[in-house]
């Protein structure tokens, strides 16, 4: 991925409707091949292909769990774990345009009190948005 | 779009590849058929799909600018640009999972200083993540 930019790095890594529901299910806990198949609909093909590059793209690790027959499960990596901000934010944005219906909640567990995620810039406290931002652009080599 | 699931109701309308990319491109200014064709060096076949796909999910906005010969624009929505927190984040997980070469930056334009994206809990004020989450999923009618 030699693309400059970094949204683009993320989306070659993540940003396709399947991957983005497996990882969606893996921070629910899911790990096994069948689980990600029954919850999702997904073909089994599709769903091999999609393990296969999550765990290529470092985001998934597969582990076995069981030799004989051998099973093997699909445990989230730091960088899959760090994608859990992101689709908070996905749920939140699905809250607000797409509402609707009993939807699936999120509460601080401690608290009880329903999650309000929000991304801010951590220099100013701010949320993203609020603010002009400016993009600079590396120029290109040679 | 029937499901419980506000993650799955964002992923579908604008959780694919090509439209991640073209709402990076409307979040930096970009408005016309041409921008977004050079930029991505995408199909015209599929930019147009892509383009009235977004329009159709409320996301961009089909805007004509010019009259003879007719010539429309497409705008973000309130919608469309609410995603620019998660392109932040997005870039935010780029920027440090997928590092290497000169990236593109975001500064404060005030401050000058570079962003720092993280997604935090409103209600407690800790980056998501950092503290048990309870599910409530709703149950099935009838």
């Amino acid at each position: 991925m030699d693309t400059p930019c970094p949204i683009a790095r993320g989306i070659s890594a993540f940003g396709d409707t399947w991957s983005l529901l497996i990882l969606r299910d893996a921070l629910g806990g899911a790990t096994r091949f069948d689980s990600f198949r029954k919850n999702l609909g997904i073909a089994p093909t599709v769903l091999t292909k999609r393990l296969a590059m999550l765990t290529e793209e470092g985001l998934l690790e597969r582990v076995r769990y069981q030799d004989n027959p051998p099973r093997d499960e699909y445990r989230l990596t730091p960088a899959g774990r760090d994608l859990r901000p992101i689709l908070m934010l996905i749920a939140q944005w699905g809250r607000t345009h797409r509402p609707g219906g009993d939807l699936v909640r999120y509460l601080d567990a401690a608290s009880g009190i329903e999650l309000e995620p929000v991304a801010i810039d951590r220099v100013t406290g701010d949320p993203i948005g609020t603010r002009p931002i400016r993009v600079i652009i590396p120029e290109a080599e040679g």
